[in-house]
């Protein structure tokens, strides 16, 4: 049976350094089915196609009630946008790899990659909670701070695919060392190990702390999650800590609000998820901040699709440019 | 005589505080003529508009060689994208003007309204140092720090017209306050006015250095542009100045090219031409901080058209965006 490319499904496909999310994902963005396996990252990239392709053949392709038109990847790293090349994916440990030609013979279907937060602010942008909105940002905080900038109803990829990496937008020019090698960037403040990095030294010189105990009485056992459940418990120290978090990020969503001027940011992960209050702490701080004219039309949300706003990014990104791509070519 | 919208010219204005400029521009980008009249703001938009009126009446459409389709104008200050309405303008006294209303009611052409420096960043994109580059950011530093933000060949305007405000993207978060009301924005450190006032601080506490000597000896009449000569002529103060002033202005850049991964930073205005050194000291400390991802496509240049950029920006974007108003109306 064949079908439309109007009617047919996508597959999601999430790829992170320990699993893989697939899903079936109808013209509406609806979820008909997810799997979930580990990565096997060690076995090497042509080994992780191997999988993907398995799973996308045992289970969504022989179902002739689902058709399936293409494959969309969110790939945990930095995806050339032309050719489909994962450049660089530390937690896979791949550099500049051919993953949408392997998986293309693979499968012998279209397959579009891109990066993965960039596949979740999609997701959010044409399903979730900005849909029908044209310009948006979203920032997601876990261990580390990534971004997805839709502009005008279309994904910013950036000339190398880099976009959206607002984590790392300086706010303290001589600040911490970042991840990334720079400094003071957003993500120093806002992610998950700089909080815990911050906690723990915090923690040491104040030792009858809540947070201190729930980390056992080590210092160095204290992560950002324990923060969250000692801020919601009352504890001085993580509550002050959760407010200070929520600044730096107000004080990023208002060089944002500034730059770009959306009508939408869109905060998850972890990080806003597990800090009580701190979305609320964050758009206080921008509202002190960003221009007038900018804080007007701006409103400042949570991901709504959550987990799933990645595969559904994924699949609906590679359904709608695949469209664009036979549009534009002469017949 | 009528003329196809191809062929005719567009009239470009540049609105600022103290001049209004205006040029015509035909199809190419190129100046036909130009030519500056004060803008005599005090008397009042209604005034604005009719000098502009008649000046645009007197000079550009008595000519039957230079057929006129349409008056794009930029205007230092806020303007809404969809009704043309000068939303701010503190330079000329504005608020909630219906700019785009008057002025088409005036002289019975379609008029296109948008920022001056948006205006700017869209006439180095479409005929200046930008041309053919589909994913660029414009930075201008005056007296203030304004920029301009083109994705996917098409100017950002923001949901409420705001876009490209990069002089007001924080870059240290308990940092001086800036005009904008925010603190330690990149302005607070590349904006003219911000130079002179870390001069005069500085050259209070050296009575010996040539800056003080150009001041007449008095550090309150130290400007920015006296930072420029005295940093030419070896001034060791001077120097450090320009090099703090261009490392501030490297962070910025780099958050830029790591939030949007834009192919050109288009760098320009009178900061960046009296300083000298000051493009080569920030693109150095941008390849120290940015990720390699957002470095290895970039370049940064200086800005081609100069003063011109205004006009012409303001043209074309009236032209181009008239020509898709029409396409997009059902006949």
């Amino acid at each position: 049976m064949t079908s439309s490319p109007e009617s047919a499904c996508a597959i999601g496909v999430d790829l992170g350094g320990t699993k893989i999310e697939t899903a079936l994902v109808n013209a509406n963005g609806d979820i008909a089915e997810k799997r979930r396996t580990p990565t096997e990252a060690k076995q090497g990239p042509d080994h992780v196609v191997a999988i993907i392709a398995s799973m996308v053949r045992t289970h969504y392709l022989r179902d002739a009630r689902h058709p399936v038109g293409t494959i969309g990847v969110g790939v945990a790293g930095q995806v050339d946008p032309v050719t489909g090349v994962v450049r660089r994916a530390p937690n896979l440990d791949w550099l500049d790899f051919p993953f949408r030609e392997r998986l293309e013979a693979a499968l012998g279907l279209p397959v579009a990659v891109l990066n993965d937060v960039q596949a979740i602010a999609y997701g959010e942008c044409r399903r979730g909670v900005g849909q029908g909105i044209k310009d948006l940002v979203c920032l997601f905080a876990g261990t580390g701070v990534g971004g997805g900038v839709v502009i005008g109803g279309e994904l910013v990829r950036g000339v190398s695919g880099n976009a959206g990496e607002i984590g790392h937008m300086t706010i303290e020019q001589d600040g911490i060392p970042c991840t990334c090698g720079n400094r003071g960037c957003l993500e120093t403040f806002v992610g998950g190990w700089a909080i815990a990095l911050r906690a723990q030294k915090r923690a040491a010189a104040e030792p009858h702390t809540a947070l201190l105990r729930l980390a056992g009485g080590k210092a160095a056992g204290i992560t950002a999650k324990l923060v969250g459940q000692a801020a919601a418990q009352g504890d001085a120290l993580a509550r002050a800590l959760v407010e200070e978090t929520g600044a730096a990020l107000g004080v990023g969503l208002a060089a944002i609000a500034n730059a770009l001027n959306p009508e939408l940011l869109i905060l998850g992960g972890g990080i806003v998820e597990g800090l009580p209050g701190l979305v609320e702490i964050a758009e206080r701080e921008l509202r002190r901040r960003a221009l007038a004219a900018a804080l007007k039309p701006l409103r400042v949300v949570r991901s709504k699709l959550g987990a799933d706003a990645g595969v559904i990014g994924a699949a609906l990104f590679a359904r709608e440019t695949r469209g664009r791509k036979i549009a534009g070519v002469a017949p």
